[in-house]
């Protein structure tokens, strides 16, 4: 089939590779040019803006966007309202707002353009080989475009999660679910390292993905990494994050669902951007205000 | 080889049938005479006490204990002590505390005999069909039993850990790691099941099972238990816990080792035992007492 | 001093007696008569609609708005926003939050109307016999209404905040404070409950009172609490929430301000809400698939 | 009445002077020679060894220990098992265990020696001017010593608790509430720091020790501290702890009641102490992994 893809980053790159190895015309545009001509060099169809890249189309289009969540993803939807027809699909593979795919697709329904909100999960490797995605939105459109969905993921590795909105509200919970059981693989290796035993943390996790109750893909993501450095001694400890944990909690805030771990995930990331915390101040002249307990200064 | 197997309950009986598939010659015994008998009818050797059991086995002899954890481990061990002699080996497969297995095992080395500590993982499933273990003790004696171990377990699928009280140990974080992930997983259904679409959270489940960044096995009993009850009506929510999660919060305090998501992955299993809190009351009442918020009453 | 009060419930009543103590000039109304009714008697004068009270009272006006936040407090907002006129103050004492305030008082500045965000603490207690009061706006308004400010708030028990928003920012900090505090009291007596011991929990209220780190208003709620109810035997622990705890939690996610106190101490609030979870549904499904461990059926 | 008292440290030699001050005659012992002979300056009787010291006491003995729990408070009941008589009193005014004092009021009860633990709060500035004090023990005993308690103490500022244990599993108690609300109270501090308004935290802690609902006396020492250092800028972050908080958390899993208030703050203290985690380097390195993000080198 004929699919537009904007965004050649390290998703949307590998997601174009894996299109043409499915025999899809691809009708690709960036703004990074190095990127477009990569792409190009691998089969794909090159453009230098989306006007062309829509002029070139056969009607009706499926436009798949591959970039950035929030204003990028905003401005390019933005353009594309311009551009696209009756009849035409957009799909956004970003990691968007489910809230925002909710606005967009009620806004562009009135175009009569069908907007998909489709989570993409796997990291660069699913991309590429095949990857995992929970579509949203009209069930007639996800209909046209099923045979590519099906073709770039994995086996049974996607759904129709239903009307415009769960495919993105799905993909943040998987994000959420990922922040828990990231930080609870993290906290017991952490309980390792200061046990009074010596274990080979590769040989660990290796051992623990053939049979225990815990394995998983992370888990097989975290032998490769201490095979790569045994003790992680060339890491700092810090965690960033996207957006899509912070959301899961808000969304949880708001629905009135406690969610433990997934909020401590999270905000043990944070604080593991801070070097020193005022919380810490605080609580530390407290101790010495009514104990006089040392404090330590700098 | 020889093996004594002592306790035929879900975990023992499957691992004795799992020793027999890989014909080797088993010497079982349990209180349960059902069991015995049962596990006479499966081709093992059955004995009513543990000195038939012991007298019968060739020296030196390897016995594994498969027995609930706490007392009737102890007794069992205890027990075995007067039978054993020296050149022995002593394999504990439950789930008892590491420091207990650091104790009997210096103390058993005073006549000689071997102790091993040994977790299982891979639940009733993996003790029939290949199972996961993590050991500690003398590594000459797990140089004599990795035999059998290889045999029982799925490839790659066991780890001599060091000395004695690591097979425990890594045990115990494997089960905290365990807690926090299964709450993980259900906190992003608690807010899929509040959210404002209508999942099928079994092929939810599944999709994510297929090329996502959370695949895991624990995603695909999560996948299993929606495919037998799809919205979990037959259940009620109270989550027990058997001993490990709470050591390894217990043993992280110790360490001085922050580990958030799994003590709260713990707590609120025990909330979940109780239907009213004395805390909710608590905050109930001084909600009443300085703003004249309404309370509930019984 | 002349103030008009818009709003009779048990916030902005008690205050209006409080302003009369003080020899106000009060011109009040509240949609509910009876409360209108009862503050005529009381020494107020009391107005049927916003428009009367607006005509009543000589210029600049100062008005006091005591509405719930939210959709009332908006409408309100609206509504006097035709009636006032330059130079007037309108003060927010409610719970708003504090981008509302900022959003607001940039709009009634167009106007050349004051707007004054005014957080409120001490309960229903605090507004009538001296409340505690955080301040943000500008701060020549500010100098005009702290007389009144002066005479409604304990001694020392008000803070010019800053800049619009600062007062209700405060506040919202305040309660996010209010909440953890009110955790960590009410798990305490939570762990006495349980202990082995049979404590008097009034008694043990009225000693931290005196002398202890932890006396505290709220711990001399507590005191008064288990005063009239030893055991709090007839209450439930349903902890409701009214809305700055989980702006406390929104706005540290927005800042990246790691609180994981106030936020377990907010969920913990959610999850007193619910009989049952589907959390826990999930986990105990778990548990049973991999270890065959018994589920609780409905 | 005549009193021993063992240890002159911050909390023992102002507990002294407090003795002092109420005309009780106090026998004091200490192993720092300057503390004794401070103490012997101030009024009081000073020992250079425990068996002068209860040599000289006339009988039945009321010893109060006041030496830092664990080995040492171990060693010296120890020792004074030895030298006391039927009939002798000694109080154990430090932070030890409830399941110590248990064992140990057991133990002297084969003496007939009562034993009393006492658990103190105020702060050195209590101990000086009007402690806050928790008893557990024989309740003959306590109607014993209560003139003194009653003296050291400020009005109502004791409790006879019920027996051995009560008085310092109150204490630990005490201690738990008192980590929830310290870092409740700097988690807001958190907030307000990285908010967009520019408070001047002293004042802002004054403001809410006049009327509000949070006041309190951590409030009014939050005050003080901002009062020395507005930004607590001279200040390192390091939350170290002396161990009831921790006992809190233990005894609460022991008892299966959730406390995740309390547990987060004991565990924000632990991570307070690191500065960088393994926990972090983990995650850190499975995002890479996933996701091809960036980590950040050493």
């Amino acid at each position: 089939m004929n699919i537009g893809l904007v965004g050649l980053g390290k998703m949307g790159f590998n997601l174009g590779l894996n299109l043409l190895k499915h025999e899809h015309t691809v009708f690709a545009t960036d703004v990074n040019e190095e990127a477009t001509s990569k792409f190009k060099d691998a089969g794909g169809n090159s453009f230098g803006t989306l006007e062309e890249l829509v002029a070139a189309m056969p009607k009706p289009r499926i436009i798949w966007l591959m970039v950035p969540a929030g204003d990028i993803t905003k401005t390019t939807i933005e353009q594309l309202k311009g551009l696209l027809e009756a009849g035409d699909i957009l799909i956004d593979g970003g990691n968007s707002h489910y809230k925002e795919a909710m606005r967009i697709s009620e806004e562009l329904k009135q175009s009569g353009i069908f907007f998909m909100d489709c989570g993409t999960s796997g990291g660069t490797s699913g991309a590429l080989e095949g990857a995992c995605m929970m579509i949203g939105g009209e069930e007639e459109a996800f209909q046209t475009i099923q045979p590519i969905i099906k073709d770039i993921c994995v086996e049974d590795g996607y759904l129709y999660a239903g009307k415009s909105g769960s495919g993105h509200f799905l993909k943040m919970i998987h994000n959420g679910i990922e922040y828990g059981m990231m930080q609870a693989i993290a906290e017991g290796f952490e309980v390792l390292e200061k046990s009074p035993f010596d274990y080979d943390y590769e040989n660990v996790a290796k051992m623990w993905n053939h049979g225990s109750v815990i394995r998983s893909w992370l888990m097989e993501l975290t032998q490769n990494a201490f095979s790569k450095d045994p003790k992680l001694d060339q890491l700092k400890g810090i965690m960033h994050s996207s957006g899509e944990g912070k959301w899961t909690v808000e969304t949880a805030l708001e629905l009135q669902a406690p969610v433990p771990v997934t909020s401590l995930a999270l905000m043990m990331r944070y604080r593991s951007l801070e070097e020193d915390t005022f919380t810490g101040k605080v609580v530390a002249a407290l101790r010495n205000e009514f104990g006089g307990h040392a404090v330590e200064k700098k």
